[in-house]
């Protein structure tokens, strides 16, 4: 047995700067960003990971095949329009289809807590099955874990998803080309005040249920349909302004998106304001962006709006100029007035998915 | 968005007998095994869940991959041998070794605790990508989620792992033939009692290291060989005892074994005594059991012990006669007895791994 690493490699994260692993380190935001950047592609350098992207691509045997991973610790674990079950399949099938991939196969990694309701992990496992079947993917292979009562909440549950790249395209921030529309496939913010809701005991008018949802058939009909799609991204944990953010920075463009034609429902509006969040912060688990030429636009929001889960499809944007490698997402807002969309900072909502 | 399950189908597991998950549905004996044959192949039934194995074969454009996933959840991190990062990559390794397999790419998926000191998180890091390089894999993918402090425990690990399968054979239970030899790569329980005594505050005259390595190699060999692998099954949670009963179940054979052939170092044996634990049911993270033909026995062994990591490779004893159904493993113990060598029922050893 050779020794155990050396640790000869400096922590890449300033330890005086952050001696202690934050919650806004797994928040979709800043920290998190750099965590990604700074260590784990420093630490697993020359291995091949591929941080940039929703989904890796890897060779095996002249297939080209999507690999994604995503754990899901969502508190709690059942909310309106959903639980942590349905929010593992969908969560991963979209990673997948994001890269263009047909979603495939999914394994399932339970962690448990001592003590979880024994029906409660049925209705998980219940919620899983009609997902995986409404999004046409099969459960191949998992694994149980049991932790004691206090070291863990309830059930945590990590899915890895394997998908086929059919043709030789590459959907990616570096595809995008000035002058693209910036697409979004509905309204913002459901998951997110859905998880928030249940969680404070807050009530509204009418039930926010959350968005969460299968996004691989809408996004195969835009392939299918010829469109030059240049970058899709779903819009989970940091919300729309951390999406553009991470793309502005990995393509070297401008984003200009009018706040003005960012669809947000009116309750949806009103309990942010009521909460002190900012909609375009706030989680989906069933949106995307799509970056397509502006001449296709029209043909896009068409074949998006033909999907219940896309029907409010919108343009929201257009890619500017060249930044020579600054992020910038510029965003005119309500009132007309032009400002910087930074990624989110802090941690705005712990645990959404 | 259509309704969530309606949870028609009733909860598999009598809520009468186990109204909340136990520890002992995590710990690799009779209540997990259990959970997984009637909970999850009963609600992903149709979905193509193979429990039986230590990883899925699915077939992806004419080649057939062997996907296998497995979350970590060992406490404490870190322990003489090991530590959660290496324990993430070997055991995920191994099962796919298991399946015959070539490892190729791991996905990672991180749950950290808020407070998980910074410093802790990197030598994790280092000692993952130490060992993904030691057993050749490349780590294509990672997530990254945080929870509140109270609601995890440091960290928690889960590895999925692909492996290309280069011939159309089948190592498993179902090859296995009446007369074949059992072979085990090495000594047995060195990583249960290492974590055990790091929990405990336990010292010994010399230090007990986890035999934690990866396996791909060996199992290479013996496949390259042209040996008639008929199964291969690594030896983890629920220990030897555990995977012989498994193997039983699956293959209608007897499994006859003699206690005076397992190799356990004496020290082992001594920490085993004095904490009350069975060395044939403690888990290990780098030994495996071989099921061959008879008359390739020798030669099998000897290609075993060419490599440092089953260089104590026995013959422990043989498949018997067609059980009809029922899983029987007989063991001669030390002084001459024949009894049963039953499943563990409880949790010996909760998050050994």
């Amino acid at each position: 047995m050779p020794p155990v690493s050396d640790f000869t490699l400096a922590c890449p994260i300033p330890i005086s700067d952050y001696p202690h692993v934050l919650l806004a380190h797994g928040s979709g935001g800043r920290l998190m960003h750099d965590l990604i950047a700074r260590m784990f592609a420093a630490g697993f350098d020359g291995l091949g990971l591929d941080a940039a992207h929703d989904a890796a691509v890897v060779p095996v045997d002249g297939t080209r095949l999507a690999v994604t991973t995503d754990s899901f610790v969502v508190h709690p674990l059942q909310f309106p329009g959903g639980d942590i079950g349905s929010l593992a399949v969908y969560g991963t099938v979209n990673d997948l289809a994001m890269s263009g991939a047909q979603p495939r196969y999914l394994s399932v990694g339970f962690i448990l807590e001592e003590g979880l309701p024994m029906e409660t992990l049925w209705q998980i496992v219940c919620s899983m099955r009609d997902a995986a079947e409404r999004a046409g993917v099969h459960i191949v292979t998992g694994d149980t874990k049991v932790v004691d009562k206090g070291s863990g909440d309830g059930c945590f549950i990590n899915t890895t998803g394997l998908g086929t790249l059919a043709a030789d395209r590459t959907i990616a921030p570096g595809a995008i080309q000035p002058g693209d529309a910036i697409l979004v496939s509905g309204d913002l913010g459901r998951h997110g005040i859905a998880i928030m809701a249940t969680r404070e005991g807050l009530t509204f008018e009418s039930a926010i249920e959350s968005d969460a949802a299968p996004l691989h058939a809408v996004v195969r009909d835009l392939l299918d349909d010829g469109l030059d799609v240049r970058c899709l991204r779903d819009l989970t944990r940091g919300g729309l302004s951390s999406a553009l953010n991470e793309i502005a920075e990995a393509s070297g463009y401008e984003l200009q998106v009018d706040e003005r034609q960012i669809p947000v429902r009116e309750d949806v509006r009103g309990a942010c304001e009521m909460l002190g969040l900012d909609p375009l912060y706030v989680a989906n688990e069933g949106r995307f962006v799509a970056f397509v030429p502006a001449a296709q636009a029209e043909r896009a929001l068409a074949v998006m709006q033909a999907h219940p889960v896309a029907e409010g499809a919108r343009q929201i944007g257009t890619v500017g100029d060249d930044t020579e490698g600054d992020a910038v997402v510029t965003l005119t807002s309500s009132i007309g007035v032009e400002r910087i969309l930074d990624m989110l900072s802090g941690a705005q909502l712990p645990r959404i998915c």
